[in-house]
């Protein structure tokens, strides 16, 4: 067994030992949820103040408003009832430290192979429909304010989104743990 | 200002006050990511015992091996250096207690103009080129144990994933906060 499957194995030992949440319903709590970035640094649950059962939570690199992730809150909507989402990035997220282009040509042997396999695979990037194989959007970012804004933007225009969500923009700060509103992003959240 | 939103941002004063983190580097700590759901009542920092700075962890609903997960996680090995990567779904998920046909029947309405439009949006289930615009595959779950090891097998079968990548497959169990093995997927998560 490798180091790290024992290390959590034996942390989630611990966690069973000192288990009290077995009460909690499905539906969160407080009825919302946040879509933040997977990075390491990020704990949402410490930055939100949020205990197991209170709210969604969303995560993929950089935080991104993709397909999935909307997929994701439209079900944490219509089928468990949340009310109000954050959209949070954050200061120096690898996002930033890299293009599509690099990307490409680190993936450029495995890229070959990528285009539309059995397995579903295919290329946001180009569209569907698209013979563009090699393209794939890793949706970098470039300006964090800017990226909340985007995403904030395209939540609130989507086909599946209500219109009466309100979607708060926010930075995270990793420096100081701080949430910095992005009041463009917050704004136009709010809007119906 | 929403009740919500207030006392997100008391919580997170709460967070700066008492912030030591400044000094974390952006690639995990202990190399490794954690694919896991969106549900409330899982805390993967706890459940997995997670410092800040530890591990990336990637949520949507289902903790499902959707395109976007393995963007993610793509780049969380070729940028960021992680090397083992864990895939947890769990007891009682909200991806069982629906189907596909009962989502889209929930979203009727707002289906008749999200098939591909301007934002980009569009139908993972019908795959690239396909004109059938109503059905959206929301990656619904049967059995725990199936989803986590059909998950595993897409991540060790994709293209742009490394062989050598151990993928270890769990459930977590909401009513004892315990991790349970899929021994299956597990071993499938180490065959290279």
């Amino acid at each position: 067994m490798s180091k790290i499957l024992n290390e959590v194995l034996l942390a989630n030992r611990d966690y069973v030992a000192g288990f009290d949440k077995a009460d909690l319903a499905m539906p969160p709590a407080r009825q919302f949820a946040i879509l933040t970035c997977m990075d390491a640094r990020l704990d949402p649950a410490k930055y939100a103040g949020l205990s197991e059962g209170d709210a969604h939570v969303v995560r993929n690199a950089g935080g991104r408003a993709s397909d999935d992730a909307i997929r994701s809150l439209v079900i944490s909507y219509k089928l468990l009832g949340t009310k109000e989402w954050f959209v949070i990035h954050h200061t120096d997220c690898g996002m930033e430290t890299f293009s599509n282009e690099i990307m490409t040509d680190l993936c450029a042997s495995s890229l070959e192979t990528a285009s539309v396999d059995a397995s579903g695979w295919h290329d946001h990037g180009a569209g569907p429909g698209s013979t563009e194989a090699k393209y794939i959007n890793w949706l970098t970012i470039k300006n964090q304010a800017e990226s909340v804004l985007e995403d904030v933007n395209r939540i609130k225009a989507h086909p599946l989104v209500p219109a009466n969500i309100p979607v708060y923009g926010y930075v995270y700060d990793v420096k100081s743990g701080s949430l910095i509103e992005v009041p463009e992003a917050t704004a136009a959240g709010r809007a119906s």
